[in-house]
């Protein structure tokens, strides 16, 4: 059961993970970050509590601390309690959730193992954005994404800014990277899958008569402003495009990664 | 032609459509605000010079305006250069797109006539967040959505930030007001539109299946949290889901717009 300890002193050592958490070195996908999982808010922090992640301790105001009473039942992590001011003086700002929690970072399972055991998986190559990563997290759980894979130039689902945009379901959906790039997509095709490369190319066929009836489908999709890169798209077995009205920018790769997972979910469960 | 005209003073007071844009009453969604629509950066100011909104001035560094040449040769309105840091001194702060226009609003088309000349339209409750309501704009413009119209409780699609999260769409997909609410939605069905209300209502049809086959098509869609009032529920013709994982929360609202305006404009043209 979580041990509820009182903190009054924001200098307190048993508050490290929590410390200054808009510094720079503090990040886990910078050289010296410390690689923790942070997760903020109530709803997170229930699926951090709820994940494979190691729990090591949590850091909240009394009235969020006692909202997670039941899923803390089986926990034997500290659970600092203090006030809001305190709070903010350690994080190194104000933090309107009231709640944190800090893990340790979990093995990825092989990518063999997670195509093995999925039906569609998201592929991304240089999505950098912290944000546009955990919105496609979020919307890969929304619409029944079985897990994604992570090529060159992505940045680390597990920093706390992708954690709190996915809502808390990069905790959940399973993620791997695909070594070395992209030849390791073999693996998938071994497994199975055929690889659908989200392109605007001329020679791309439209998503919904491209997965229709195919089977397991691995969707790879770029980052909003190159794209994928021509060696992604060779690496891959079809490209295929969202119809898009003439004169208009791509859509934003969050909003593109939804609607073709919502495609192929379609396409694989037509009566869900 | 456009004038060029060189700035040298923050004060000058013909720059008074740019002065002090992040002060609230200059909003124009605000009592007091001027109600200029502006535009930000070059793709945004194009999108701006090529819609129906009486442009009234520029505001740019040399390299900006210059890039806009092609465009404002058929104009006559002054073009203000200066430095980027007087521009930040007159704007109010640091503005990395390099320049600004303004543009009087324009009258909006009557709900029926946009009705008479549409096949797909987007029906907005209670989209008060600025940012949302400017990617669903984006996104009603890249998948072929012909208008939106908005009900109660929506902010306001000119809005600075709306403009520029839509990426400038919001200049070019047409969008009027439903009044009364909900009762003006009689106008759609008047012009053979089947109304269908996104909710995960248990007693919701599921979207591909609901609008198969439909023919015209308006989605009504509300805010994240609170979702469709029943009232809108109950004056729509059919309540519709996309189909989601157990236990997730909803999407946010514009991408589950995007899934929706997708699989509707799908259905108009299977073959695009």
């Amino acid at each position: 059961m979580v041990q509820v300890i009182q903190i009054d002193d924001p200098a307190d050592e048993r508050l490290a993970d929590f410390r200054d958490l808009s510094t720079a070195d503090r990040r886990p996908d910078r050289p010296g970050g410390r690689g923790l999982v942070l997760a903020e808010g109530v709803v997170v922090v229930e699926r951090l509590l709820a994940s494979p992640y190691p729990v090591r301790a949590l850091l909240g105001v009394q009235r969020r601390i006692e909202a997670l009473a039941d899923q803390l039942e089986s926990v034997d992590v500290p659970a600092y309690v203090t006030s809001a001011e305190i709070m903010a003086e350690v994080v190194g700002f104000h933090l309107n959730r009231g709640v944190l929690a800090s893990a340790d970072r979990a093995p990825m399972p092989a990518p063999a193992d997670l195509a093995a055991r999925s039906r569609c998986l998201a592929v991304l190559e240089g999505v950098g954005d912290h944000e546009n990563l955990g919105s496609i997290f979020r919307n890969a759980a929304a619409l029944g994404v079985d897990g994604v894979l992570l090529g060159p130039g992505c940045s680390d689902p597990l920093y706390r800014r992708s954690v709190r945009v996915s809502m808390g379901h990069v905790l959940r959906v399973p993620f791997s990277t695909v070594e070395p790039w992209p030849d390791g997509l073999k693996t998938l095709r071994d497994n199975g899958f055929r690889i659908a490369a989200l392109t605007p190319r001329a020679d791309s066929r439209s998503l919904r008569t491209a997965v229709a009836g195919v089977g397991k489908v691995a969707l790879l999709l770029g980052s909003e402003g190159p794209g994928l890169t021509e060696e992604a798209i060779t690496a891959a077995d079809l490209p295929v495009r969202i119809p898009m009205a003439p004169g208009v920018d791509s859509l934003n790769v969050a909003t593109a990664a939804a609607v073709a997972f919502y495609e192929v979910t379609q396409a694989l469960d037509p009566d869900h």
